[in-house]
C-alpha cells in the first residue's frame, strides 16, 4: 500500500445511480400507477428516461445563476409537468397523483449490495449522502431504503448543485474535517473529479446499468481514483477488513 | 380528544437535557480523566456545572449579534479554557487532552427511556434533533447514543441559536412541512414557547434532574403544551398506539 496513506474518517455518497436504482424503481412505480389507473397506452420507461433527461438541464439553470435556488423536488415536478403532453397524459392526472409521482423519487430502491455494504462501512466510518436531492427527499429515501446515514449533507445546504465546489466545501465545513479525511463515493466520474480537485479521497463504484442496458457513460474510471470497486461490499472489504488498505488493487 | 386534531409528520427533539444526561455523562468522563491522569484534587462536578453555566452566556454573544456565528464546539472549548485556572488546571493539560474533554460533548449518554421511546416513535414519524449543537457534534452523538435520526437539523444550519426563530423556521423549510405538521419535543419551556409561537405542536418531557438534585427550573409545564409526558416512552404510547391521540391527559 502507499506510504503514509490514512483512511478517511467520513464517507460521502452520491445517491441517485450510485446507491439507488432510480430508473428501475421509477419504471416499476410508473407501471404500477398506470395499471391502477387503467392507463395502458403509455410508454412508462420512455417517461422515466425523459424525466431523468431533464435532470441535468434543470439544474444547469440554477448552476448558471439564471435561476434562483430551487430544490430538486420542485425541479422534478416541473420536469414531469412539461413531459405530460408528449406522453399523452396532459390533463389526465389529478393534482395529488402528480404529487404522488414526484414523491416516487423519495421511494427509490437500493442496488442489492447497498444494505450489506453500508452496514459494514457504518461500523467504522461516519456516513452521509452528498446528493443533489434536497434534505426532505434524502430523509424520506433514508427511511425507505434504510440507509445508515449519520447526517444528511448535500446540495440544499449549500444552495448549489454538484459539481459546484460549494456543495463539497459546505459538507466538509459542517463535518469539521479536512478534505483528505473525507472520501467521495460515486458512480460518476465528474463527481469524483470535483472531489479530487478539492483534495478529497475518491472511490468509483461503476453502475453500468444505471441508465438501462444501453448505457454509454461512466462505464469505467476515467481518472486516478483512490479506489475502484465493483460494489459497496467490495469497498467495505477494502476499507474495513484487517486494518490494512490495499490501494494497489484500485 | 380535540376535534380536528392531526398528528404531526415529524418530531424535532431538543437534545442536551431532553434526550441525553449531559451532567451525569460529563461528571463521569471528567472523573475518569482525572483518575487516569492522577488529578485527584479537582472538583469535577463543579467543573461540569461551571462549564454548562457558560453555555447560555456564550450563545448570547452570538444571539445578540456582538459576535459572528460560532459553532458550539468552539464555544465549549473557549468556556473550558476560561475555567481551567479556577479549577487548578491551568497549564496542566496537553492540547490533545483539552480537545478530548471538549469532544466529551459528542459522547453523552441518553436517559434510560430514550432508546426504546425513540425506536417506537421512529416507526411512525420522521425524527430529527433540533439542537444548538453543531452538525458534527450531533452526528457523533447520534453514533454514540444510537439515536434514530432521519436527518440532522438545528442551530448550525440556520447560523442562529435557539430560541431564535430562524432555527425552527429553517428546519421546517428543509423538511418542507408546515408548522402544524411538526412537533417540538423538549424538557425546556422556553424552547416550546418559541415553537408554539411559530405554530408548531409541542410536547414537554420534564427532566427534573438534568441540572442535578437541586434543580429549580423546568420542573413543570408553564405553558399550554399539546402533550406533557414523563418520558419518550409515554410520548410513544400517546402518539403511536391505536391510532387515537389522547390529548386530554396532557
Amino acid at each position: 500500500m502507499k506510504q503514509g496513506y490514512s483512511k478517511p474518517k467520513a464517507l460521502l455518497f452520491d445517491v441517485f445511480g450510485t446507491l439507488v436504482d432510480w430508473r428501475g424503481s421509477l419504471i416499476r412505480q410508473l407501471r404500477a400507477f398506470g395499471e391502477a389507473r387503467g392507463l395502458d397506452q403509455v410508454d412508462w420507461p420512455g417517461l422515466a428516461d425523459a424525466w431523468r433527461g431533464r435532470y441535468a438541464p434543470s439544474m444547469d439553470e440554477v448552476r448558471s445563476g439564471r435561476r434562483a435556488w430551487t430544490v430538486l423536488d420542485d425541479l422534478h415536478r416541473e420536469s414531469l409537468l412539461a413531459l405530460l403532453p408528449k406522453f399523452g397524459l396532459e390533463q389526465r392526472l389529478e393534482e395529488e397523483e402528480i404529487e404522488g409521482l414526484v414523491r416516487g423519487w423519495h421511494r427509490l430502491d437500493p442496488w442489492p449490495d447497498v444494505s450489506g455494504g453500508l452496514a459494514r462501512l457504518h461500523e467504522r466510518f461516519l456516513l452521509a449522502p452528498l446528493s443533489n436531492g434536497n434534505v426532505a427527499l434524502m430523509a424520506n429515501l433514508k427511511r425507505h431504503a434504510k440507509l445508515p446515514w449519520d447526517c444528511i449533507l448535500g446540495a440544499e445546504l449549500a444552495r448549489h448543485y454538484k459539481p459546484d465546489p460549494e456543495v463539497y466545501l459546505t459538507a466538509m465545513a459542517l463535518l469539521r474535517l479536512a478534505p483528505q479525511e473525507v472520501m467521495m463515493v460515486a458512480a460518476h466520474n465528474d463527481d469524483l473529479a470535483q472531489a479530487q480537485a478539492l483534495g478529497m479521497q475518491t472511490a468509483f463504484v461503476p453502475r453500468p446499468t444505471e441508465h438501462g442496458p444501453n448505457q454509454t457513460t461512466d462505464l469505467a474510471a476515467d481518472g486516478a481514483w483512490d479506489f475502484v470497486v465493483a460494489s459497496t461490499e467490495e469497498l467495505a472489504d477494502r476499507l474495513c477488513d484487517n486494518g490494512e488498505v490495499d490501494l494497489l488493487r484500485g
